[in-house]
């Protein structure tokens, strides 16, 4: 079917239901980064595969609304005769839907893709434009999507406890205790790594990032219903769920919140989907709004998920500074014929990493941008973008993997040839921002919003920024982007605390020259030596452990703490790989991480 | 009357009134800082004086409850006996009535004395306690109050153009034009220093703030209803008011609202009295919630304000030189006989104020604390509490005037006799943090709440910390606190402005040992001299001219930057004062601005 064809075919059966509109929201029922193939609709009716993003198709008229990172990639992918292409937050929904809402209008929304959040406020804007939201009983999109995949089936394991570091059963206890002193009977949860955290599972329903697409009900007695595909507990060897989990087919989910009714549940008004909400209402229910008991507990890792993490980002740093010794190597050859792309290099880089007997996965597609390239903050290289590198470049590199043990993300920029001074000055801007978040100490309560102007203080005094966050949270063998807690210009509510891991990724991009970013992962600790004890203070403890680049750093305009930061960070750096690598790779890093 | 008395009285009334308790806050009808001494209700019926808090009556007990500034104090002031004092966060009401409000209790309340916002708070608390919120008709403890003061009358003057910078008629007619952008066709407006700003006029009815108490109606057509007693516009010198205002007396204003239904009225939820918004619901009119448009106009000082600013900043600095100069030569003079405490020391500095013909008002009452009581974030002095000095302590002196061109609001530590090595590095520690702020660029966009820990990061750094903002805004001839911008942990989300000034002061406490804190004004202006032109940056021009005492200054623990911001910033205060000083004041300055 054409883009066309299946435009029409959604109005046609819009019309059959008697609706004047539908949204198709990018999101799943998980409302997680990525979702499976059978639920990437907005895709299917579009042809735009960006990671966040709406269409709002009504009988005559329809358009796509995606945020500043997709501007130019909505044009390539989607035919803007079918779809106006609208900037999500400059020309939002509400405008659009006062322009070319008729009064009276009937705009359907599917309640398992939308938050209640979200749909309070679809519902303010459809109502501002003079029209009526109505939830829809089952999906049409889905109803005409004829070649529509399966949905996932991955086989679940267990998440043993040398990684998870507690038993399930101790974890559910407390979160059930907690549920009762607020005096909640039910949790209903619907955020799979909070289910895979919880149950001390993993999956592969999803890519990058090891779930199981599930919903669960935590009871206050630390019970659970677990509402998984029976299917993905059938492989060659399936979680041992101890029997205070039971499990059930999701269809019999309806029927279990309807048993709900007079139980007070907790629900996340930011991650379930409005079904839920709805059908609990329905039965009698109060539904509490909060935030999801899992969140806090899962940000806070554990000790052994902290060694796990420590563990997981020296075997990677070691994989890195294989492919980074080879890059000089081949970059020191590239008058001499050595060609490099790329594509080439992100296929270079994953074969060291899969060396390693724990490799599970890449935890997202590396950004591999070479000059320019490097300064487009969500770069994804394809076989039409793809630039061979050539000599007075930069070359930013961003990529991590999923291991057992811990999830990396690590950034590093590397000159190709010779660096201008411009570029060796902007880097050494990034690197002090850079250091001014590792190298910090602050109160406990602190969020992770006062931090944030810590690394853009000293680009800032040049009249430069970067217009990305400068760290999210990260999990443990889960989500490379977790919450609750960030490292944000936005305003956020979540004091850090110790165990949390966090990026540290201050950049800054030059449009058409070049880009820079700096990005180690960091947990939150408690700060040792400090002179005083009048306040109790946190710090960070960096986990990657790769060199930063010295031929792009001006050691002038590093004051001597920096300096000594740095110098002892490369320390670690070698003393942490040195014996683990061959005689060449060796040389490499003595000279990588030399004093400066 | 004894304390008691006045409680039995107010329960006597409330009783023939069939009430179980009402509600007696600090605050008077326009929720400013200073209230006049008819209002001062909390303090007559309690005793307590600090400058926020509340009390709650019922029948047979009654609390008060102040923030963490006043725990010492309210037992000082208040009998216990009669009111349990309790921490206003910690040990909030809501906790408080649902202690002892019986079911059914009807707790009223005074709606002239609470906002909306806090009104649907103590409704939420009160219901919560099984009780009901009522509106009192009027105030329960005026009726018992005897020897209540009368209202303030102060003339009321203008406030030139040559000081405003812009005609009020102006002014109106930009407000009336957004009003009018949105729909609105009625803005009440209760703060009376955004009327003064409003209509160009100055009064005296609070303490160290050029106020006249009064309410006025802006309509979309920029005319407006000034409701204020007519007393105070039959001074020597009234101001002189153009016919599109007109002036009423303020029993008239309730008439004057009635006549309001039907219309779209703006009325600020956390300024108006809750009694304005039942009126006009009364009335029919529509309420729309929203910030006083003067707000933000009033925060961004224009050109002829800020001129007005520097003007005034150098009158005070030097006016501060000079006490200083003669503090130092009595401090030295300490071992032969001279005698300094802290009562003497404001006095003498009042005077040197004094001696300048611009000379209004202090703009506050001046904190003065020598050793101990510096780290008393609030200390301010009385006869019990006044203490010598000696050397080897440090002395703490928070002060500021209001002069017809500007506002000032500066902070000195000063050292008696020689500081010791721990004195010096703190005090050096919050000099770096005042430098970060006072030097720092930002984005267009960039909030207070951004820079705040730009500010705490030195002293973080070594397990230090303050427990108060960074930054208030300050007006011109005005509050010396203003919002809406300020630099602060707690979230704000007003981005600072060119225009706008705030404080810039650091500090560190050290509790029974010494206070420290280091006190500029600061105006936001467009970054002078950045490198690059990417992007619209931001930053602070320092207005206040005095020095920063060298002798606790451990040039070691500063940058070359910092140094040399230090040195710059005391070339400017000497460029600024030493034509106007005597000969012993001129060596004196030329010390203390010495390069370091």
């Amino acid at each position: 079917m054409s883009a066309a064809g299946r435009l029409s075919a959604l109005r046609a059966e819009l019309k059959d239901r008697g609706w004047d509109g539908f949204l198709v929201p990018r999101s799943d029922e998980h409302q997680g980064e990525y979702v499976p193939p059978s639920a990437e609709r907005l895709a299917w009716l579009t042809g735009f595969t960006g990671s966040a993003g709406m269409a709002a198709v009504l009988t005559d008229t329809a358009a796509i609304f995606v945020d500043g990172r997709y501007t130019l990639q909505v044009r390539d992918q989607v035919d803007t005769d079918l779809f106006t292409a609208r900037h999500i937050t400059d020309e939002p929904l509400a405008d659009w839907l006062k322009e070319v809402l008729s009064k009276g209008a009937r705009l359907a929304f599917d309640p398992w893709l939308h938050t209640p959040k979200q749909v309070a406020r679809l519902r303010r804007w459809t109502e501002a434009a003079g029209g009526e939201l109505v939830a829809a009983e089952d999906n049409p999109l889905d109803a005409v999507w004829e070649d529509r995949p399966a949905p996932p089936q991955a086989p679940v394991r267990d998440h043993p406890l040398e990684y998870a570091g507690r038993e399930s059963r101790d974890k559910r206890q407390d979160l059930a205790a907690g549920l009762k002193d607020k005096g909640i009977e039910t949790a209903f949860i619907s955020a799979p790594d909070s289910i895979a955290w919880l149950l001390n599972v993993r999956g592969g329903d999803v890519a990058h990032t090891p779930l199981p697409l599930s919903f669960a009900l935590l009871h206050d007695d630390g019970t659970v219903d677990w509402f998984i595909d029976a299917v993905k507990l059938s492989g060659e060897s399936p979680p041992r769920l101890d029997n205070a989990v039971s499990t059930h087919t999701p269809e019999t989910m309806a029927g279990r919140l309807d048993d709900l009714g007079g139980r007070k549940v907790l629900l996340d008004p930011d991650l379930a989907p409005e079904w839920a909400r709805m059908r609990l209402r329905q039965a009698g229910a109060e539904c509490v709004e909060g935030p999801d008991p899992c969140l806090l507990p899962k940000a806070r890792k554990n000790a052994v998920e902290i060694a796990g993490a420590h563990a997981a980002h020296r075997r990677d740093g070691r994989s890195l500074c294989r492919f980074l010794a080879w890059f000089d190597g081949a970059a020191a050859r590239l008058g001499e014929g050595e060609h490099l792309d790329e594509l080439r290099l992100v296929d270079r880089l994953s074969q060291f990493r899969r060396e390693d007997p724990l490799f599970r996965d890449l935890s997202f597609d590396t950004i591999a941008g070479s000059g320019p390239n490097g300064a487009i903050v969500h770069y994804r290289v394809t076989e039409e973008s793809n630039r061979r590198l050539a000599a007075g470049e930069l070359f930013l590199l961003d990529s991590g993997a999923q291991y057992p043990d811990g999830t990396t993300d690590v950034t590093r920029t590397l000159p190709v040839g010779e660096p201008s001074a411009e570029m060796r000055r902007c880097f050494t801007l990034v690197l002090k921002g850079h250091i001014a978040i590792a190298a910090a100490r602050f109160p406990k309560g602190t969020t992770g919003s006062q931090l944030d102007s810590l690394a853009r203080y000293p680009l800032w005094q040049e009249g430069f920024d970067y217009d990305h966050g400068t760290g999210h949270g990260v999990g443990s063998y889960l989500g490379v982007h977790e919450g609750p807690q960030r490292i944000s210009k936005l305003p956020n509510s979540t004091p850090l605390e110790p165990g949390m891991i966090v990026s540290n990724e201050p950049g800054y991009y030059r449009t058409g020259a070049f880009g820079i970013r700096i990005e180690n992962l960091v947990c939150v600790i408690e700060a040792e030596d400090i002179p005083h004890d009048e306040r109790a203070m946190l710090a960070f403890e960096t986990l990657t452990l790769a060199p930063i680049d010295l031929r792009l750093v001006e050691p002038a305009l590093l004051t001597a703490g920096e300096r000594a930061w740095l110098n002892a960070y490369h320390q670690r750096v070698r003393e942490a790989h040195i014996e683990t690598l061959d005689e060449a790779e060796r040389a490499w890093l003595e000279g990588a991480t030399r004093p400066c």
